[in-house]
């Protein structure tokens, strides 16, 4: 958006955001991106010369002062927003998080996070102390079914938006990965590489995400005549002695499942605990996993993952939420973000002869 | 501390903590985790008929109710601590803020959290937000070297501990590994396994880990006798590309090192991957790196680290801050906690012959 359209969008909406020239504007009005002006204000190497003046030029001729937000904040009225995790342990929301807080200072405000740890109660607790401490807004991993609650915020004028799952019970900007699709996707590629019998093995079937890979599963098996009975899907909280039990009854019997489908980086770490120790004795289990994570491709076999992209996940999110702070009223948005297959090995093994 | 005890003590602190009943007075007074007693108390599976009769005598016995935070919130005033984080994307944090997070609820309190991303004025004006947003007390990983900033505050009555590094210029408590022994001890290892020429690649010199794990280093390598030229030490930003070519020239010329210590966990992910290319044509490289990490063990070969515990890091850290919210104003305390090393492989590849 022009400088001078979000100048006169944020007026309306009271002036809070936008009336002070951020990075954002700096970078738009030189025409480079957020990291540059970011090393040229903290005085880093690694810009050339030209660019350098280019990014003084346009700090010149807007006015842009760095340290703004710390002046504000001494009057004790920074700009802040808050960011509502479902677990800070699970390693998916750090790089969601690390995207959330870059847009957020290169709007002048300040993230603040808290996690609810998948306790619907915890949720809404700690969502309204944010409300409580005067955050302009509110990015929220939702473990609740129901947001009633932030109606009266909402009304009060907090803007909100949704990530990684919907809102429940009321009309919100989300930003979504294809859930569905995804695990469609990735049952697909087992199937293509011969597997008939593949468990499915998920998070907690009230998280809506863990429900639609669930759903993806079905499609997939069902698309291609194969059976899917109660046995080969196991949905739970992703401690490991649960995700082992699970993959361990999948795994025995006279007819054991020759793949398995991981709802989540959670599992999939632990699945791949259970492989390794396997596949000392017996024929390899193909696997692949919902979500990317670090050194999937280190391992042995490499880990096919169909990954999700948590950072543009929560830029999104995060220029959804500053889009209604500049004063944007028209209708809630659902962006829906796609999936990827990267292929390693782990998918790829094939069924015993 | 017994129940009562700590009513006293919270009464003279005003009795914002403590008059209430918490998790951890449950738990001590039916002699069991605090796990169980979250268990027993949102009606989950996996606690015996037995302890659940004495949790719920417990309960009965000291009028604990679930709600209370939330029941207080709606005034307004649910106490809270902050947490400020040095990196959101840095896995070693998660369960540290966990472990912070848990300690936290069990009295009642919320976590909030934000990230400093390793600039000290960022540091400064999170700090000063929270404390602007009223919380209890203040939790830091600093990225600034001078915390007099912090001093109006302290005196306010904001109870403050730093956590693994110290705080810069005031005297308050704090929570550290043990850097200096831990990299010592790491180097020793590799020097025991034969190596003479051993690199350092660290985190940036203005950290005090880094520099800390930078002197274990200097003096494994002077206890052992062996010269540790400038060459074979690098500090600096935990980027790839930066890693990567300190690696990269540490490794090359006439007299290559044959052993690398990697300052802390972003820095042994990256040189994981050097090495894994560099293993498919040449001898293979010695590692041991500062910091544990998912799947260290399940990489080829595994991967021996130093290993930190942050989650008691964590828990010590809001401990002494719970015990100063509690009324405690003994001198600051400095706790140390010893690292660990854990030998699976990577560190005791021999030099080539």
């Amino acid at each position: 958006m022009p400088h001078t359209a979000r100048t006169a969008a944020s007026r309306q909406n009271g002036g809070r955001y936008g009336t002070r020239p951020t990075m954002k504007d700096v970078a738009a009005q030189a025409g480079v991106g957020l990291k540059t002006v970011s090393r040229v204000v903290n005085g880093e190497a690694g810009v050339s010369s030209d660019t350098e003046r280019r990014v003084q030029e346009a700090i010149t001729a807007l006015g842009f002062r760095r340290n703004d937000s710390a002046r504000v904040l001494r009057k004790g009225s920074t700009a802040s927003i808050g960011l509502v995790l479902e677990d800070l342990a699970d390693p998916f929301y750090s790089p969601l998080s690390r995207a959330v807080e870059e847009i957020a200072r290169a709007h002048g405000a300040l993230l603040i996070n808290g996690s609810s740890a998948e306790d619907p109660e915890r949720e809404r607790e700690l969502a309204l102390a944010l409300c409580a401490r005067r955050v302009d807004g509110l990015i929220i991993v939702p473990a609740s079914d129901d947001h009633r609650y932030l109606e009266p915020e909402i009304a009060a004028g907090v803007a909100t938006v949704f990530v990684d799952r919907p809102p429940g019970r009321i009309d919100a900007d989300m930003v979504l990965s294809d859930s569905a699709n995804g695990a469609r996707e990735g049952v697909t590629h087992l199937i293509a590489h011969g597997h008939r019998r593949i468990g499915f093995i998920g998070d907690h079937p009230r998280i809506h995400t863990a429900r639609e890979r669930l759903r993806g599963y079905r499609e997939a098996m069902a698309d291609a005549g194969l059976p899917s009975p109660d046995s080969w899907m196991a949905l739970g909280g992703t401690d490991p002695e649960r995700v082992r039990a699970d993959a361990a009854r999948m795994l025995a019997g006279p007819e054991p499942v020759t793949a398995l489908f991981a709802g989540n980086n959670r599992v999939t770490v632990t699945l791949v605990r259970v492989l390794a120790e396997i596949a000392e004795r017996e024929h390899p289990v193909a696997l692949v996993g919902f979500d990317d994570f670090e050194l999937a491709d280190l391992l042995s076999p490499p880990v096919t993952v169909v990954a999700q992209d948590p950072a543009e996940l929560g830029r999104s999110a995060a220029e959804l939420l500053f889009r209604r702070l500049d004063g944007a009223d028209d209708p809630p948005r659902r962006v829906t973000r796609p999936t990827r297959l990267v292929t390693r090995g782990s998918g790829e093994v094939p069924p015993p002869a």
